[in-house]
């Protein structure tokens, strides 16, 4: 029914994962931590690897061949995001989900 | 960190299987098939039925209250969206996601 | 080519000029700016704004009726935060352009 | 207020012009003509390309400097878009709209 393999599931489930976990952790624990938690840096780079992991799904889902470049724009914003997480309190499964998700688009990246 | 509720999750981790399934089945199956699955009623209801799916989870993220209109207007497309896949071939799984995904939605919205 | 009627086009333009004032103004005004412009439900709100304004233009382009729906929710909350620009710097256009936005959502919604 | 720049604003407003004539004319025009319009590599890049126009748009919006990177993509797309367009017919807008958005995403990209 649909046409999605099983390694690129697995990288759709990776980038819905960090999609959640970037978004969500941004909207709640950054905002009400206020400080380092929304300088604007970390804070834009938040939301860009939320969106970026949306995006790389979509792709994913959509069938066409260019995912790969998403993937690999993905790859890259999402292990900067990762590093950003390091220094703030309360971020370490932001930044788990982030190079988890970073390591499933390599791969798909090829 | 992230202070979805454990309830909330259930009904966000609905919204984006309902949204993969939708998307993922118009892109591949639907357009493939041809014929009935792209009729105009039924194709851009999975879209839309996709595209709600995906901005209900988005708001339960973000933490507004304003997710209960979201996720009402969520419940209904799924319901059509289920009623029009009912008569195609193929098309078992992504019913039965959103009717999965009506129901948790109904449940948020209250 | 594109069946939108004039009158969906005015609102489509409302709605996604709307949506680029709310989410820029969010993520460089609002930021730099910080203490009550990063308030969580202030900024929330913002956000919550522009992708209710972006998906309900995507609605009402994709040819599906549900669009009156969404244009009704999204009149609601470009309303809701108007109202919270209105005490804060630097925030006139983006009060404006919700107002705006909120006017053509509610004549689309019927 | 909004640190958009007189360049990119023109970029931004390119892309969301060609993400409305990608996503719309797909939505309308092609679902009714059906054939060649539906076609799955078609039909999957005028998808394509109205997400990645949106999306390289909320990212020039969103003040990070990844969005050369999405730029580049969206270029791309956007000229295997227009060459799609070019076979069939009443697609000369849309062809028109991509090339234009590819004119802007290649300056932005540098």
């Amino acid at each position: 029914m649909n046409a999605v393999s099983k390694e690129m599931q697995m990288c759709v489930d990776a980038c819905l994962r960090c999609y959640q976990t970037c978004f969500g952790t941004a909207m709640t624990h950054c905002l009400e931590q206020g400080g380092a938690h929304v300088a604007p840096p970390h804070f834009r780079l938040m939301l860009a690897c939320a969106e970026i992991c949306r995006t790389a799904a979509h792709f994913m889902l959509s069938g066409v061949p260019h995912h790969r470049h998403l993937c690999a724009d993905c790859a890259s914003i999402c292990r900067q995001c990762a590093d950003s997480c390091d220094g703030l309190d309360g971020m370490d499964r932001c930044a788990a989900d982030c190079r988890s998700c970073a390591d499933a688009c390599e791969r798909m990246a090829g």
